[in-house]
């Protein structure tokens, strides 16, 4: 390809933990003793990062992981709140935005993003679980969109657009409202967590899920992705045609081609992502 | 503030009962013997109370109870349905319109409404419950959006667009082609409903819900209520873009810096609505 | 009715079974032995037949019934992925919106679309299951969107746009990234399927659930379906505005007033369908 692509195996972040397992990128927020809460400088370093993804030709899909038992606390009170309180309305938009950045930028990034949620998992926290793929959880997760406590409306970084289609009006509405915690049980109950799973097995069973999905067909994947997000608002005519082109791209594949050859001699695909 | 606002304490409906607790106001059907149908008139009174309690600075969340073990039969038969089948289409459009004013009027108040719905909520009744941000039920409710068994269509008021989003497409095609009862165990199952809980506790817990509610943050909740609705049908990327701008609003409130100096000071935050 | 209408009660197709059982017509595919692939002949006369279903005048619903314990293998790996593995863009794109072709034709068919789905329900079996208005299962019902299995995407035939909606997103999301099976469990749990019955009894049950709706206000069912599928991408103001002109259609039927005679006469409404 003559496009710029880049690697993303030897990334050094600072303001979050990274590694690469195979072709999974593992992102850890990294201040455990304080339940992982997000600051300015984490925000947009990991919008960066998102925004790096699709063309990182070494990764396939990233889990985002706890720390210490927790997934994350959200905007750090005395970090993020305290200075929001005395901004003017331009910094106030300022940082809405980049923060609605994040979200786009994890929609946008190409890859199926599997959130391990243990612990906390609230606020900007919980946003970021929302925005992922796939969520898996322990039955001490405690989820909440707590933006209520704090004076705010439940419509942060998409959660009124998003939270609904996951778990359905009238359970979002609440959980807005209220600020509540959503138990595990309800999650699973309702659609929000794909899995609940023991903590000791949360991160692994995260990255067994993502591993497989790299060894599937990636470049599916990513248009899967793509039209998951991108159906949203269309009507059901304009998702069908939309679906038309971009599985007749996919047909043009050679994985598509593998699978076909792997069928005939009854073996299992080893797709390329190409 | 200089713009022309109202006070609802002493509203005196014609058509149903009104009473204010706190800043929640409580609104009856007042038909217990006929399980509370609608009629021409309740509908309209109904339609611009919502209108009004926008302006209404005492009011900040709406309870709509159930009386004589009922919530609501819908449109009665006699004083709705007998007029329509002699009706023209001018005057049968202004009457579908109206009752989706209704529903409009209720999305439109700005503030939440909590429905306790106990015994029969049926056609606009159950409606009505639909239209509502919260629903509380008893074991013995009974819901159903019953339009097909008088001849009509499941398109009542919304309920194609809302219903789907609330307990997803095929349960509500279920529902709205046989215009069968959903049971509270169904309703609870499926998120129609928050709670089902014993039918002397009805009005006191979605009261108390409500109340919670009116002691948060309620500019906010406005804006929340605004945006659940709002985005409905607005791309992903619009969505994120339209709450970045929301909560920057609720970010310049009073009642996010008083939550934030609550929690500095380790107390409980006091909210105003400001 | 001066417009030109057919009846379908004689129509002998060449690639599956067809049967009219008073006004419900019942398809089935009929290779059994393979369990029931589709082709590109089988695919192309749905299309037609969904597409004519619209002027008959005979026909008020339809049910897609298993063959030999089996709904539909989807499509075949030897009839349709080994010539698709070969073909040019435009022939690939020809093939995709004839297969999203069929799924507009179920959805604009103007009658309700019941599926009786035993045993294997994947591929495109599993999107014609979901292009159905009604879902019945057995407990051996296996659905899955497999897609990524052959090397494609899970946006095939509107899948990402109408299974969120049915499931929620995540749910969505995990069937489409791995392409795993749904259990008949899980597909009642979250909405899918609408019943799990006894495989003796699926097709009957089917079927009467489909005869009852016969028996309804067909005219009234044609624009339930037509507003549960016209509204999905309209805000809540527009959609409510629809269904107060649609409502208002059908409360100039003989149907509306049918049913208000009876209720006055105390009598079980008899529907005309007009």
């Amino acid at each position: 390809m003559t496009l710029t692509t880049v690697t993303m195996a030897d990334f050094t972040p600072k303001h979050f933990l990274w590694r690469v397992e195979g072709r999974v990128a593992v992102i850890q927020l990294n201040r455990p003793e304080r339940k992982n809460p997000l600051t300015f400088d984490s925000y947009a370093e990991l919008r960066d990062t998102f925004r790096q993804l699709p063309y990182a030709d070494d990764i396939d899909a990233v889990v985002l992981a706890s720390n210490g038992g927790n997934f994350s606390s959200g905007g750090d009170v005395h970090d993020i709140i305290a200075p929001l309180v005395s901004m003017e309305m331009k910094e106030l938009l300022a940082f809405t935005r980049m923060t609605g950045d994040l979200v786009k930028a994890m929609l946008g990034c190409g890859k199926p993003v599997i959130t391990a949620a243990d612990g906390v998992c609230v606020g900007a926290g919980a946003i970021m679980a929302m925005a992922s793929d796939i969520r898996f959880a322990t039955a001490e997760t405690k989820t909440a969109f707590l933006f209520t406590k704090v004076g705010l409306a439940g419509c942060d970084m998409g959660a009124c657009a998003m939270l609904p289609r996951i778990i359905g009006q009238g359970r979002a509405a609440d959980l807005l409202y209220t600020g509540r915690t959503m138990s595990a049980d309800e999650g699973l109950a309702w659609g929000f967590y794909n899995r609940v799973v023991e903590a000791d097995q949360l991160e692994a069973q995260a990255l067994d899920y993502a591993r497989k999905l790299t060894e599937g067909p990636t470049f599916a994947h990513g248009i899967t992705k793509t039209q998951l997000n991108q159906e949203w608002s269309m009507s059901l005519e304009q998702a069908i045609e939309a679906e038309a082109q971009a599985q007749a791209i996919c047909m043009q594949t050679k994985d598509f081609e593998r699978a076909y050859r792997a069928f005939v001699a009854k073996e299992k695909p080893t797709f390329g992502g190409d």
